[in-house]
């Protein structure tokens, strides 16, 4: 049989999340793998309540873990990192990443105890780890985190760009700028694939650099009174150092707040990325510094419950407090789905009399390539053909309508479709079951084990928890009921647990031997009486427990 | 006692939604109240499972039931209409309202089994309605349904406009103009306060009038190939109107789909508003059109899962089905927290190859005053003071200021806070209980009730029951375990109710008669170990429900 180079996406190619991507080279069934990325989703209440986080389901790689002889981590972000420590016992292969990525998920390895020497730091192009019969490369890329790198794999068939999350910013106030030149002489000889972020693909202007935030923050700094608080995705270190230095010029004391916002900038310092860091204060000797005099930098621009913002809306945090004339600045965007927790921090500081700067186009810049800049970068790499990734289904059927338009063959490829790239047309040829891992607490679960279905269930419609002894296939005493997330009182006026016990005990008392000595049957008739009454009063029909308990005579 | 003119919101200022306010005059304490719109608001997963609509709580107003003189409805949509049948019987009073709106609000009536001779029709302006010490009447705004209207409420102690919703819209295409003269000559001999829609408070442009989307939509019709769909609000008649006026010149023949769409167009029929609507044709006959000559309007802009344009993303709706190459339009904007479900929609639509166009902004505008707009609301009323409203706290301290900033005194009063407006200077004068009712099911529960805490709790933590038989002091047989909501499988990878139940039944045999006899400690201490065995074993702390049944010897 004749080897083959395989893509199949199990995850980001569908969402923008929980991004992981599998390669393959060899034989069909028994090919060697790399996956690529291994990052979490978050939970909403809407779709999967109580859940902690959300990750591709890699249960189609586990069976085949002795087949994979390496992971890549593209960059730092959770939706690319995040799962690292939660699923590398599963797949077992030795990961790799550039130095800060590689310190991130050495940090996650601690925490969770896996051994920190399968992880292996990589340098920049061209340097290139031998894996199976791949070769891969880091090819650095801007974005908004640092280290962001494409990887260049090259495999018998051919090579094959897998950008990661990219933006292409020539000023990207840290870190590496998109290197025009280097990309194209990568690319020279011919790219088979280039596997695509597709975020920004409905943004039809050209992305802005990083850079052009750094003077309208400083000259909005300049204008405040009061305290300042400043919030961005703490992973955005260029952000998070314009916005110290832009605070640092107006005369405030720099107080980092919030775990994320230490851990990032510590890193940045560690691993060398950021060198001239402005000096910053705890949030002790913050204490110290008239508060007109302090800018905090925190973490939840994104309206996350526990972060530091959200703490400060709703009252103090670390023995800091906004008060009246303050101002919170959000060097960010509000990421679809994060509305409603947004909205409510800005209208508890509102309460406050704290003004809030939000939805400022000059303060903020997206990470992503727009609409434009994914033209040049199918201009820049000219692949055989685009294979969108990073992206909900509507946003790789729109890249792969522009890839077209753009003259390069365009290849919608969701999570789980499996596409030959070895001949001279892309192939799909495989349909892998994919789907979501729930991290539950401490236990990993499946999205569709009915696990989170009854939690939904259970708060929609309510429970009713019945309880009767049978006693040589008779009721002994009467049943009873109790009710947890249904109203008190039903419509006849009567406390819904008495017009329960009324209605089965009356059918117990008149229900035959054959019914009661049936647990089945007396379940099924059971649930279906109290499911009635509970409708008849309450218009609910909610889930039922029955617990039947039997006496041996 | 001297008399006083109370502002009092119950609903609405601090939200978005379920609008609600009370104007009294009379002795403190003794007032007269008239009730200004009836209005839900919709629930969420996150903060409100299960629950079918949310109303503003009117407790407060329910003990003064005998006071209230009389209910106004500005206009028909749901956040201020859609209370009355539901909660019209805890006030008593008669309703008064427009022609369109009175149609409405009776078809809801007939729905509970009211008395629709409460509801009264008024005609606009300059008709009042004598109420207790009140004249109101009824001033025609342009907002997206027809015949809104803010209201002329006069007092002894003096006028007030109470705007309603409103753009500034001199074309609206159905119904009427803004009559910027009226206006004027209405508020000509001083008005006391302007109580004024503060929705988008936040938007600095100018708004623009619905006759803008005529042209837009009839020439993107004309190029569509293939079945198209179009969705709107149902209530925005105007649109609806455009919509299928814009598909007749295409060729196109029109099916109104979905009850709301139906029941506004028969209403604004049956009413008068429209006499000119386009031809439609049933879904039935639909079959008998080629596909690429129809065009269907659709409910379901939001997302709403039950609404046709959800159903047509999932398959089949009445026999009509979307295929690749159709088109959907959203002529609408997508409401803050539906970001989600509209998403899934169009991805559902992405993976069958229907394209979808939205977030145009020539095809739709908004229904409400922008900035600069509520700056000319300010200047043609020339209120004493202006008291925003329809808005989150944001909201209305930003249109505040605004008021501020045009020269008008401006008072944020958030729900529940009542002012005086008698003297020359606003005075807080009531601090009131507000809240939330929920109607969940058929029965109306207070939001914090427990009921919906309960739900959510098991939502998030899953739930353990625990049965266990006592006799004579002593357990009988073995407690058993049901657990909903949590993982099967614990850490020790054995089922967690094996191992709940090893603990408990551990317990239980070496538990005193002290214990076995005081069903509060037992309780208590089941749970302690329930919870902390399904802790160590899964991470979650989970609700617990024990039940202890007693046999008498």
């Amino acid at each position: 049989m004749s080897d083959r180079l395989l893509y199949l996406p199990l995850g980001g190619a569908g969402e923008i999340g929980m991004n992981c991507y599998v390669y393959g080279y060899g034989p069909a069934g028994r090919e060697r793998y790399i996956v690529v990325d291994l990052g979490v989703t978050f939970p909403s209440m809407d779709g999967s309540p109580g859940v902690d986080l959300i990750f591709a389901d890699v249960s189609w790689l586990e069976e085949r873990k002795e087949r994979i002889d390496a992971i890549f981590i593209t960059h730092a972000h959770e939706d690319h990192v995040g799962a690292v420590g939660h699923l590398w016992p599963r797949l077992g292969a030795p990961i790799y990443a550039r130095t800060f990525t590689a310190h991130l998920a050495r940090l996650k390895f601690e925490e969770h105890g896996h051994d920190e020497l399968m992880i292996k730091t990589v340098s920049a192009w061209p340097q290139q780890v031998e894996c199976g019969p791949f070769k891969v490369g880091f090819l650095p890329v801007s974005h908004s985190i640092p280290e962001s790198s494409a990887l260049v794999i090259d495999s018998p068939a051919g090579r094959v760009i897998h950008t990661g999350d990219f933006k292409i910013d020539e000023t990207p106030v840290v870190g590496e700028a998109f290197d025009r030149a280097l990309w194209e002489s990568v690319c020279k000889d011919g790219v088979k694939a280039l596997v695509c972020d597709s975020t920004n693909v409905f943004t039809d202007t050209p992305g802005r650099s990083e850079s052009e935030v750094v003077e309208p923050l400083t000259e909005l700094m300049k204008d405040l009174k009061g305290m300042v608080a400043a919030t961005t995705f703490a992973s955005n270190i260029a952000r998070v150092k314009s916005l110290a230095e832009a605070g640092t010029k107006a005369g405030r004391s720099v107080v980092l707040l919030g775990r994320a916002m230490r851990k990032m900038i510590t890193a940045g310092i560690e691993t060398g990325i950021i060198s001239d860091f402005p000096k910053t204060i705890s949030p002790e000797q913050a204490g110290d510094v008239p508060r007109e005099n302090l800018l905090l930098l925190t973490t939840g621009s994104q309206g996350e419950y526990r972060a530091a913002t959200a703490q400060l809306s709703r009252g103090k945090y670390l023995g800091l407090k906004m008060a009246e004339g303050d101002t919170v600045i959000f060097s960010s965007k509000t990421i679809p789905g994060n509305e409603m927790p947004v909205a409510r921090i800005l209208n508890n500081f509102s309460e406050m009399g704290v003004n809030c700067i939000t939805g400022r186009n000059d303060i903020h810049v997206s990470g992503h390539a727009n609409r434009p800049d994914l033209t040049t970068m199918h201009e820049v790499v000219k692949p055989q053909i685009v294979i969108p990734m990073h992206g909900e289904h509507r946003h790789l059927r729109e890249h792969a309508a522009l890839a077209e338009t753009n003259g390069f063959k365009g290849v919608v490829a969701p999570n789980g479709v499996g596409i030959d790239l070895t001949g001279d047309t892309p192939k799909v040829t495989e349909y892998v079951e994919t789907g979501r891992t729930y991290l539950d607490g401490k236990v990993q679960i499946g999205a569709m084990d009915g696990v989170v279905r009854d939690r939904i269930r259970m708060a929609q419609y309510g429970l009713v928890v019945a309880t009767v002894i049978v006693e040589d296939d008779e009721p002994l005493g009467d049943c009873w009921c109790e009710v947890r997330g249904l109203p008190e009182i039903g419509l006849s006026r009567a406390p819904l647990v008495d017009v329960l016990e009324a209605d089965i005990n009356q059918f117990l008392n008149r229900a035959g031997k054959k019914t009661m000595r049936d647990d089945g049957k007396l379940e099924e008739d059971m649930r279906r009486i109290l499911r009635k009454t509970t409708n008849d009063e309450t218009g609910k029909k909610p889930e039922i427990q029955i617990v039947i308990s039997r006496l041996s005579a």
